[in-house]
């Protein structure tokens, strides 16, 4: 499966065009700088958690975003009220099963959330992705500094599991799809360094997947702009706490010609 | 009603030289930026929301800010309980009704605050402030991008309704009190992308609201001192990344001359 | 009692090496600003506070760092659960008693996790380390502008009373422990304008905690490398806005040679 700059180009200026509604039910930490990159980008965030409107907040929206970093038990359930509406409306839901393996609370949430409503996309790194497999599958120790094959594996072995494509970050990024594998490599080291760029990868997820009909190819934009996007705001730091603020003027003045010049993405293996 | 340069500088000097601390009850996706702009105001910012020591904390406050922008049920009784100790008081309250009207959870639970315990300014945009109308009031589809018209004929609406001072923050922002209406007009559109920026235009109402007086006065004060802080940065900034720390720095260095030279306020209509 | 800028280093170094996970059971408006101060460290922010879970992040964390700046009684179950398991796994414990004094809600449970579990290192400014002592000190009206006798007679006394290292941050700060008094005299008068740079502190008391078997030891490295950094990011500053900003960028770039130039530390008296 190939994914052009121009039809990055194109999913950009979608989301700025359609100021799309994205539903975010995330964690403490990163709720301000995930709605920040949306609102930079170009989208519409929105944060509610309570079982109490949760259903009317996913109405006006157009795709949601769970996101278990700092669970709770009347956060679960509304992830799943939240999951159940999103999948009635036929809306694109986005899961970050932040920390699975780490606790079985996560672990098993994660699961859950994905036996009872598929999301169209499940974005982690190598080891809270393989935490949610239920087969076993032949590695070497994978953990998030796991080697690209190790990686490759247990994203197909979930995509296998669960339908959902698949979105593995890291050096390189790896989205399993039913069409193939797309491999993104842009993105800088430093981006490591500054907190919750994985959940706004995912939130960032839900804003192409608003736009765009194939939820492989919303996953692999969404990958490109992060790392593209990261890669120029880097550029012009001198640490973490310079490249969070170039990051969003980033994503605000991203351009076709940057994704055009900058872009690394390639089909397959 | 008249508010000049030098009355907006004599509050800012005001709030610098006597600290007024500020109890938050708001939103997880604003607290940290709120309580900054608080600080480099040079108000002294305290959140707290557990009805085990909300009293208490109402109790050091010099006002009181409530901000619905992520409800849940414990959170919403220690708002009222918060409301009631601010009425005995005598302290000033602020109710920022965030997404009032996108859910009903949110326009029930803002209506009842205001049932309960009229605040002495409500801040919101103009499709929130309408969301809070109990008559209906001719307007063409207000939301926030209404026209200045039907602004301004519901934030009357509301003010005759609640007998609260109504602030509608737009490109224009018109303060609605006994007295009249005032118009400001500062502020840069970079301003809407940055999240929770009306949030902390609330929570500054409620650092002037402790140094003035008459509500109407103070939602304009802050609303100048916002506007112009923002502009201010904005000049200096490339994007929403920059804008929300050079932001932060105006607020911190705004002088008399800055509000002199910049400041955009008239009476009426 | 002794610190070099040669074992601070040292200890800075051993953080990026070994890039220690630090378990934050710490307040909404802190959680982005003190995960990604740990980062910019080098060392590795875990966030939980479900009950649920909150025995398992323990157990893969080095250190545990407990704020009560935002309670409710959920995470003050969460909080007595992990320090129960933290004191199991022999791993160091830091608390960061904010706003003790202010309600008596805080004042409390402070008191009671010290009882309950004492932990290795208590850090906070003078008042809220006067609200812990349950005997009375001679002091005049002893709060966070404190003479420096004062802070000092009181952070004895606490010491004495629940045996923990107890570290009152100021424009001194004292590390009170076992071997006697530590003052570092770094940091900057902006730093007081940026929200949660104590809380901040105590995560980083935590880092150093990993790394350094005294806590006394690791406490007045973290007070010497906060101060230090927050010099540094002061003097390329405009404002509180940037401050943070650039904040992070020292705690990144920090070298062996700006400890050894900017340290202001001794012993006694």
């Amino acid at each position: 499966m190939k994914i052009t700059a121009e039809e990055i180009w194109s999913a950009v200026r979608a989301i700025r065009e359609t100021v799309p509604v994205i539903h975010n039910i995330t964690n403490y930490v990163v709720m301000n700088s995930t709605a920040n990159a949306l609102l930079a980008l170009g989208a519409s965030p929105v944060m509610a958690h309570a079982e109490e409107e949760i259903e009317e907040m996913v109405a006006i929206a157009s795709s949601l975003v769970i996101n278990i970093g700092t669970l709770s038990p009347a956060w679960v359930r509304a992830m799943f009220k939240a999951a159940e509406a999103a999948r009635k409306r036929k809306i694109p839901i986005v899961l970050d099963p932040v920390g699975a393996g780490a606790t079985s609370y996560r672990t098993r949430t994660a699961r859950e959330l994905i036996h009872a409503v598929p999301p169209e996309i499940i974005r982690g790194n190598a080891s809270e992705i393989m935490a949610l497999l239920e087969t076993n599958v032949k590695t070497k120790g994978v953990d998030s500094t796991a080697s690209s094959d190790a990686a490759l594996a247990v994203g197909r072995a979930l995509h296998e599991q669960s339908g959902s494509v698949v979105c593995i970050s890291g050096e390189t990024d790896y989205t399993v799809g039913p069409a193939g594998i797309i491999q993104t490599r842009n993105g800088h080291v430093l981006m490591t360094r500054v907190t919750g760029l994985g959940c706004t990868a995912s939130a960032i997820c839900g804003a192409f997947a608003a736009v765009t009909q194939d939820p492989a190819a919303a996953a692999a934009e969404a990958m490109a702009v992060m790392g593209i996007a990261g890669e120029i705001a880097s550029a012009r730091s001198e640490g973490p706490g310079t490249l969070q603020i170039h990051f969003l003027d980033a994503l605000y003045r991203l351009s076709g010609e940057d994704i055009e010049r900058m872009l690394k993405i390639e089909a397959g293996p």
